[in-house]
């Protein structure tokens, strides 16, 4: 297995973290990293991506294993593979091997794993095999991860305050994701002029992905359609005039992700609209950045965004009024109708198994505002957290010839200006922030965003 | 969706297959497609995959759908998507339209399903999630597919019956995907002497793939430890000397599947033991596919198989004795230990969620002899079938060293001979070949076998 090659560091890094966890909660916790689930036959399964929060006190990506955390001390439970798996899957690290390669203080086999479930806290893992052994194995039922209760809820607490900022272990292979991501991002640029289809600049793109032997993060974007936030078709053709939206991250194989969107003309050069537009999120992207540092609000930063989009958009003439009062009506949100940005970690959208346990303060709600319901990160920033900042401008037509809508901002949108730019359908900014002491560090800083340096990446 | 634009004939093939059906049960079948499996948290979820079986029927991946089937018509039964699902998805087609493309005698929404479940069969899907609902709404218990009873026994030996032989709509769709997966391994073997890793041509193969708006058929093999069968490691460096094993297919967005080996010197040139191995191998493969025609048993083209390797083997100095008797005793199988293919359609092995129902003429069973075990088909072939061609050459340290085999066939194998040819760790050549009414077509055959074309091909 790869990972017990390289990472002679991972031992010390995992001991870390159980000790903090140790800190926090007095009772023992049981994690489990899940099975593959099966595609279309039973033998046909998907990738498999072990629980994130079983990764962060295991490291490894191992298949149907326990890790009993309790005092600072990892026992870890797993059955050795039967003879007949190494004809079809080669030779797997022993049991031994692997509690040596990550510090265990014990290893044992999974059945013996029932005589430590007495008062054990867990989190609900996705696949439903695994969920249903939780149940079983605890001997209770167990809530869902994002409505953990007693123990459960105090696990899950002490957890997610753990991941919310990044050891040097976690930012390690969190660069290696940035760096890869930047690699693709560049290769989907060079492949665009000679491509006639999404689907071919998505294949440059994740073949760099894959070539490092990482994964996607999460479904790829890479669309003409920028508009559709979470598009996932790849088969509309590249035309003149067009611009490619890519929202693309790669993940490591210990399962720490990168999430980066650029957007970029088909042909190499942003018509003047796009341009206009161009510059406008750009604006957005760089203000939030230079205010992002510790003790400030990420609430805030969404509405910096919401701001300067907002007047960009009254400076170019498709906005009327004060910035101020358009940003409380929410007028920007007809055109940037997401939040600016999310926690990145083990998860892409970090620890949103848990509901808005992470992205939110403790005692705060999401707002249910057409501009505010979307923000999935509302709490002070610390130094260690790695946050995306990712402004937009879109024309959605599910929002801009929504009847309530359009009469509810009549009069502060200019609907013939904006008519002039309707070569512009979706354009997104994203980089990975890291806040640090001194106040923040782009880890994607490499990929450029300017437009000029965009425009000549695509040549 | 893409599916929607392309396919007039789609309505007409799908119709045909109904009424096939309607001959072979009296009673009506409801289809499910499944819905998409979480990875790491709920909203972030694996690439969705439809049941096969409701493809064969349905033609389109639609998710959490089901087709009530009876008497040769099809009642649709879908949600239209929430009208806030456009922001995220894009405008989705609606009920009526989906209805209109594969015509469907009617369309309604999921809630009026289970007004039809009396007396309706089914076959288990996958995903945990889907299954319990076929439960709920069939109000009993269902089988898993492997193990069907009563009407659903009933309905699963009838659509297996159809699906072994290709109709002309399937059979344009098998093509599509062998053709992207020929060019998937030409980038391969093109991408190889300037890659270090083996991760490094997997991506350029699976570049041509997702290029073509296609996915995998199943998790690629693209490995320089061939000795393992399902190989799903890609971190190794190439080394010259090495051979690269590639088992890498695409599937279409309709889900029909291609499934190619081929093995190719990572400097471009086989060494004369590599090249020995090589040439016995194809043997193997060429012989095969010369006997493949209308009513010949699939045992026999495997036994064929494995009497070519046996006397290539004798050739070689590796095997000592009569080839019928090595075949007899199962020595062909320490280095050729599976069967030399298996059917291919929906799904790479095609229907194997029926377990052998569909690979195995009824009233046969496995044989559990050590040449014969792993052997996936066991069916006079007829005209429409797609089967794989794919024998192999293996050293597999679990078998040859393996004290009970090894003491078995101690005087059969000339092991100092055998330590000769230490260069090869594995070799399989794999085709898909259509069993024709006048003898057979290998529809993958645009990629070369023959060991110089394959050497020019990595130059």
């Amino acid at each position: 297995m790869e990972i017990l090659q390289h990472h002679s560091t991972l031992a010390t890094t995992l001991r870390e973290r159980r000790q903090r966890l140790a800190k926090m909660i007095d009772f023992p916790a049981i994690l489990w990293s899940g099975q593959r689930s099966s595609r279309n036959f039973p033998a046909n399964v998907y990738p498999f991506r072990a629980s994130s929060h079983f990764l962060y006190f295991a490291g490894i990506p191992l298949e149907n294993v326990a890790i009993f955390l309790h005092g600072g001390k990892l026992e870890l439970f797993m059955d050795e593979a039967p003879s007949s798996h190494a004809l079809w899957h080669g030779e797997m690290p022993k049991r031994e091997e692997i509690a040596q390669a990550i510090g265990a203080d014990g290893a044992f086999p999974l059945s013996e794993l029932p005589s430590r479930s007495t008062g054990a806290a867990t989190i609900a893992v996705q696949d439903v095999t695994t969920y249903q052994q939780q149940t079983q194995i605890l001997n209770r039922s167990v809530a869902p991860a994002d409505g953990a209760e007693e123990i459960d809820g105090e696990l899950v607490r002490a957890i997610a305050s753990l991941r919310l900022c990044h050891d040097p272990g976690a930012l390690s292979e969190l660069r290696q994701a940035a760096a890869v991501t930047v690699e693709a991002h560049q290769a989907g640029m060079r492949a665009t002029p000679t491509a006639k289809l999404e689907a071919e600049v998505r294949g440059a793109m994740e073949h760099v992905i894959m070539a490092h032997n990482m994964t996607d993060a999460y479904a790829g974007i890479v669309t003409v359609y920028g508009e559709v936030l979470h598009n996932e078709q790849y088969h509309h053709p590249l035309q003149p005039g067009d611009l490619l939206l890519a929202d693309v991250g790669a993940e490591t194989p210990m399962g720490w992700a990168s999430d980066v969107t650029r957007t970029w003309p088909v042909t190499g050069t942003f018509s003047s609209t796009q341009r206009d537009l161009y510059e406008i999120v750009l604006a957005a992207h760089d203000a939030c950045i230079d205010k992002i540092r510790p003790g400030i609000e990420y609430l805030d930063i969404h509405l910096l965004a919401a701001s300067v989009i907002s007047q960009g958009l009254v400076d170019l003439g498709i906005l009327r009024g004060q910035v101020s009062d358009l940003v409380e009506m929410d007028a920007h949100a007809l055109f940037f109708p997401h939040g600016v940005g999310h926690l990145l970690g083990l998860d892409v959208h970090d620890m949103e198994d848990l509901g808005d346990l992470a992205g939110y303060e403790e005692g705060r709600k999401r707002s249910s505002r057409f501009g505010l319901c979307y923000l999935r990160l509302n709490r002070p920033l610390k130094a260690g957290m790695l946050v995306t900042i990712e402004p937009g401008f879109y024309q959605v037509p599910a929002i801009l010839h929504d009847q309530q809508l359009r009469s509810k901002y009549q009069e502060v949108v200019n609907w013939e200006r904006l008519a002039q730019f309707s070569d512009v359908r979706g354009i997104r900014i994203e980089d990975d922030v890291l806040v640090t002491e001194e106040g923040s560090e782009v880890i994607t800083a490499a990929l450029p965003t300017h437009a000029d340096a965009i425009e000549q990446l695509v040549q």
